[in-house]
């Protein structure tokens, strides 16, 4: 049998912005991979009428609620009140929650004493699991009334994440027949309309599995989602459908469930024990970034030079003068020399380069914002490519970065240079 | 008058979980400042059927309608051809932003064809207000109907914020009478909850101007925000409230309606004639990044070295190598020479150094996770502070970076060093 949840986070913080509301994108992932479909989310005020009118649409749409938010102690949280009400159920207080909150907030705050309003958080509806909390005072709950079934976890995020995971993923795992299993493959270098161009009819006509594009700032992502009755048989649906794709996109994926190309980069140089730098000019310290944001990134990177300067790129880097001079800094003789003074000063066994005009002027020798020149450095070697990458700052440089990372990917797998 | 809106965000990925609805908050913050109230987001995948019912709901509840997402090129972007629908409007092909759209994807892709579902973003309901996207190539769009005003716009963050900013925002003030103005003070160097411990029963009293506080990874904002008949009316009530808060917060408050901590550093930098430079371990070219985010940061900065290794410290930095084997590189010994050493190999005025345990293990020496000493040196003076981040390996990075660029800050004002 097949579920539909619907999601209803209680908290005027949502509807004024002061908080995103994450624990939606939490749930709906560990929904998504039980196979429950979620086809609405909605938020609603601290306001008990407005809430009701949530839920009545909501029960009409969905057989599984999972409200966030409402649970605490104070006069704003009116969700296990306006649940039960709408459901035709009693709040009864649970003396052994009674006894957790106590505890809970003595532990919390052993110097001062709880005030009575906390134990409104131990009033619950009559029949109901009771979710216990760990994490904080307010327990959540399940019932099943009128066919549905309703979920109530706490709303600040760590305890929702908390409770979602130990208590109503459990529970919600003995309603889900079947697996879903997901795959996605990470593209770098060919953008969401011609991949969506190339695939449209056959994503139209898929059903198990299915096939959905992301973009992501500069990169693409396509998962593969399949639903079987067992993990095993899931994967052998997606199989096919990933050789497929990587006949079709060939090698502009540059991976499948993983994060990001930093890491198959990293991953490639750490397997090979090779070390890593860096020569930044227009990307200005964002792949060595991008490198360190990885834990562990020193057993690879070396480090990097910023060289923002015509003068830190001969005196650091031993860019020869007359090359600066003759090319301009943006040139691909200059940014081999950069990659290659990398790697001699850093001592490291690969260095990339970029320099170019990441705007939002062309640079004083004309040439154009977007231009960018991006270079890897071996002990035998040096590639160059020449970009063109568009306008607008911060994607000029993150696209940039991402180009410097790929030619790792492309050097270390054998593949050729992308044109 | 005052009015509702509702905010319906349209893609399947949000019911994934892929991603959260940071455009809900975005653009929840922009209508609270408005005075225009938000009772429900709605989130609802790219299905024809279900957005319509979802449209036919909040028209009932709502007489602003704001849809994000769903305008793109691909056959999943459904929301203004139901819009239009729900509203009874056609949709009429519209020049002039397909002209838009061709010289963007021109201007971005300068060496592939552009295929034809992109042009299928220029079509938009007849007779409305069309916001053209200097940001990508979806046009958003605005309409009345029926008593509704509907508005759409792109879903990718940093396009619907653009969108939303410089496009609807305007055309909703003019729905709003009176004039909002708001001032936002940025603050370094105190938590959300001791600012809020502070304010709280001040923030609660206040209705005109409001007080709200933003908690923004590492920093916070305080943002003032007052209605009244004209701006300068609005501005002279402002303006009592800021004095306060700055008697009240002293220097953690680093500017007012200023976007960044580095932007900040740069312009006193910048007006002082001073150039600048940096050494970075444990943030790994964060800080560089920070200062290259800037357009025309290379009118300040010359360059930065990323010593991820002893051996880089040592080589490039000049770090004496018994500093090193004596005290480590996490210490005071090390951040100092490392400032130093940057200032002579980059020959800047003003250098900072980062040195510490990111995380996510203690380091070899077993000092914890981060713990961070970050300098700051000019011609005759070292400055170094000793931090302790907590966990988190980006939150010790972002907040170490914050720390450096808070030093330049404090040294160029005359501030003192923070405790």
């Amino acid at each position: 049998m097949s579920h539909i949840a619907e999601l209803i986070a209680v908290g005027t913080e949502l509807l004024l912005g002061n908080i995103a509301n994450t624990d939606a994108q939490m749930i709906s992932q560990g929904l998504s991979e039980l196979g429950i479909h979620v086809y609405y989310h909605t938020v609603v005020g601290d306001n008990p009428a407005r809430l009701r009118s949530a839920v009545e649409i909501a029960r009409r749409r969905a057989d599984i609620l999972i409200t966030t938010g409402g649970l605490g102690p104070t006069c704003d949280d009116l969700t296990k009140q306006t649940l039960a009400q709408v459901f035709g159920r009693e709040l009864v207080f649970d003396e052994p929650s009674a006894q957790r909150i106590r505890s809970y907030f003595q532990r919390l705050h052993p110097d001062r004493p709880m005030t009575e309003n906390n134990l409104q958080q131990a009033m619950l509806p009559e029949g109901c699991t009771i979710f216990a909390n760990d994490w904080g005072t307010a327990p959540g709950c399940a019932f099943e009334a009128e066919g549905v079934r309703v979920i109530m976890l706490p709303g600040p995020p760590r305890e929702c994440r908390a409770m979602f995971t130990h208590r109503a993923l459990p529970y919600l795992r003995a309603l889900a027949d079947g697996t879903i299993v997901s795959r996605t493959l990470k593209i770098f270098g060919m953008g969401e309309s011609s991949v969506e161009a190339l695939l449209r009819e056959r994503m139209n006509a898929m059903t198990n599995p299915t096939l959905a594009p992301y973009a992501k700032e500069g990169e693409m992502e396509l998962r593969i989602t399949a639903k079987a009755p067992t993990e095993a048989e899931a994967r052998d649906l997606i199989a096919p459908v990933e050789e497929e794709l990587r006949d079709l996109l060939g090698d502009v994926i540059y991976g499948a469930d993983v994060k990001s190309l930093e890491e198959v980069a990293f991953a490639l140089m750490e397997a090979q024990g090779l070390t890593f730098g860096t020569a930044e000019s227009c990307t200005g310290g964002l792949v060595a970034k991008r490198m360190t944001d990885l834990p562990g990134a020193s057993a690879v990177l070396k480090g990097g030079v910023v060289s923002y300067t015509d003068e830190v790129k001969h005196n650091v880097l031993g860019v020869p003068q007359a090359l600066l001079d003759q090319y301009g800094a943006v040139s691909p003789q200059v940014a081999e020399a950069m990659a290659r003074g990398a790697r001699r000063v850093l001592g490291c066994s690969l260095a990339v380069s970029t320099t170019g005009v990441a705007g939002p002027d062309p640079d004083d020798r004309g040439n154009p914002v977007g231009l960018v020149y991006v270079a890897l450095a071996g002990a035998e070697f040096c590639h160059v490519q020449e970009l063109h990458l568009g306008r607008g700052r911060a994607m000029v440089r993150s696209r940039a970065s991402l180009h410097a990372l790929d030619l790792v990917r492309r050097y270390l797998t054998g593949r050729p240079w992308a044109e």
